[in-house]
C-alpha cells in the first residue's frame, strides 16, 4: 500500500517565504468549501517524540542531538502524525497538511528532513514548494522580528537554497511517486498563491480513493 | 537481482525534444548491426492496464485518475513491459528500449514518470536524456500540429524543465545503478545523435552478461 | 539500525578540487586531537574485490566490466570497507572517511558511485563535497601531471559536472539521512578548508553513540 486513507500534502519553503499565511489562508478556503485540513507541524510532533523518550527538554536541544538519535526518531513521529490524522479525519473528506522543512541546517551540514525512511512512512501524494525572490524573503526576515530570525540575509545563499529545495522535493516525490509543485508567493498576492495551493488540495482530496 | 537477463534503457526528453525521430534512427543503426531493439512506450502499457482492469476507456481518462490507481498500476505495466521484452528478446542480442517520461503534467503537479518502486521493476541500465535549445523545441512543436502540441511555448519554463528532467535522471539513475547519458539533439544533426545514442546501446548489449 | 558504530563520512570532489590534501590535512588535525581516522578509497576496495573473485587484473579493466557485475561488486566493497573500519576503530573514538566519486565517468555515461543499495551498506552521517573554481580545477590539473588528468579541461563541463555532483550528494543524503556539506578549497586555502572538514568530523566523533 502506497497512500494512506485521506490524502497528504507537504509543504515546505525556506523560512521566510510566506508559508505559515499561506497554510492558513489555503485551509481557510478548503473549509469553506466543507473539506477538513489537518495541519500538523513536523517539528512540533519531532519535540513531542523526543521528550516523551526523555530525549530533550525543549526544542532547541534538538539540533544538539547525535543524529543517531534524531535519525530513529523521525520515523516514529511521522508514524504519530499519521494516526492523529487517522484520527481527526475519520467520517470526514479532508487532507493531511505536513508543514515541515526540506533541508535542516545543522552543526555538520544540510540534513534532510524527509530522507527516504520517512518518506515511505508519510506516503506523501504531493508536495507543494513555496518560493519567494531573495529580496521578498529578506524584507519579511527584516520585518519578523518576532521569530528573530536571521537565518539567511544573503540573496545568493536564499537562492542556494532555493535551488536545493526544488531539488530535494524531486527526490522526495520519486521515493514515493508524490507530484512536485512549485508556488510562487510574490508580495502582495498571498491570496493568489493560497488559492492555487487549495486548488491543489481540493484535487488531490476529490480523487482520492 | 540488480539486473534483467537484457539490458534495458530508458530514453527520455520533454515534447519537442525529437525523441521519436533519434529512437527510430538510433533502433535501425543498431538493426544494421544484427541487434535486436524492442522499442516499448511506458504510456502504452499504462493504457493497456488501465483499460484490462477497466479503469479507463482512453489515455485522456488517465490524468484524471486518482494518483493512487496510478502508482498502483505503475509496477504492473512495468512488469508487463518486461514480461514482453523477455519474449521478443529470448534467443537474440539485443535491448528494451523504455520510451518514457521522467516528469508528467498533472492538474497536482509535476509527478516522476519512474518512481523508486518502477525503478526497481525496469531495472534501468541506462538513462539517455535528449535535449535541444528551447528554440528548437519551440519551432518542433510548432510544425508539430497533427501531435496538437501546445505544451510548452515559453523559453524559459522549457529551461526549467530541462534541468528539472536532468535531476530526475539522476535520482533515477541512483536508485538502480543506471548510467545518465545527455545526448544533445541539434537541429539537423539528428544522425549524429542517433548514431551517439545507438553506440550507448551497442556498449550496453556487448557488455551485458 | 540506520547507522554503524562509528560515524561514516563521504568525502567527494571532482578531479582537481584538492581532495587528496584536504583529507590529509583535516585527518592531521584530527589526529592531533586524539582522534583516529581511517581512511578508505573506494576504488581500491573494489580493484581488492573484482581482482579477489578474478574478475579483473588491474584498475583499467574495471572501467570495461559489465555494469552488472560492478553492480553486484559494489555492496560488497563496500561491507569489506566497513568491516576494515570496525577492526581499526575497535576501543577508539574516530571516524571513517570513504574517499570516492559520486558519479563516474563510463563509456555509457556517468555512473552513480554510491546507488541506493551502496548508501544503505555504507550508511554515511556526512557527505562532504569538496569544490573549487573552474579556474582553479584546471590550474591543478595542468600541474598534476604526475597522475596524467586529462579529464576535464573546460570550464563548462567542469560547471556542470559540480552542479550534477551536488545533486547527487543530495540523493544520496536523502537515502539515509546523512548530512550535505559543501566545502570550498580556495587556492591558498587549504588549511582553513582542511579546518571546516576537520570540525564536521570531530563533531561527528562528538555526537555519536
Amino acid at each position: 500500500m502506497l497512500r494512506h486513507t485521506f490524502p497528504v500534502a507537504i509543504i515546505v519553503g525556506i523560512p521566510g517565504v510566506g508559508k505559515t499565511t499561506l497554510i492558513d489562508l489555503s485551509t481557510r478556503m478548503l473549509k469553506e468549501k466543507g473539506y477538513k485540513a489537518v495541519v500538523l507541524n513536523y517539528g512540533d510532533y519531532m519535540l513531542k517524540r523526543l521528550t516523551s523518550i526523555g530525549a530533550v527538554r525543549d526544542r532547541d536541544e534538538i539540533r544538539k542531538l547525535p543524529i543517531r538519535v534524531q535519525v530513529e526518531n523521525q520515523s516514529e513521529a511521522a508514524k504519530m502524525m499519521i494516526r492523529r490524522a487517522s484520527e481527526e479525519l475519520v467520517g470526514s473528506r479532508g487532507v493531511l497538511i505536513v508543514d515541515t522543512h526540506l533541508l535542516i541546517r545543522t552543526p555538520t551540514g544540510y540534513w534532510p528532513g524527509l530522507p527516504l525512511y520517512v518518506a515511505q512512512e508519510l506516503k506523501p501524494d504531493t508536495i507543494i514548494v513555496i518560493e519567494a525572490s531573495p529580496e521578498e524573503i529578506i524584507a519579511r526576515q527584516m520585518r519578523d522580528t518576532a521569530r528573530r530570525r536571521v537565518d539567511y540575509r544573503d540573496p545568493k545563499i536564499i537562492e542556494e537554497l532555493t535551488r536545493m529545495n526544488r531539488i530535494e522535493a524531486l527526490v522526495v516525490a520519486s521515493f514515493t511517486g508524490a507530484t512536485v509543485n512549485i508556488v510562487e508567493n510574490r508580495e502582495g498576492e498571498a491570496e493568489k498563491a493560497a488559492s492555487e495551493i487549495a486548488r491543489i488540495l481540493e484535487n488531490l482530496i476529490k480523487t482520492h480513493i
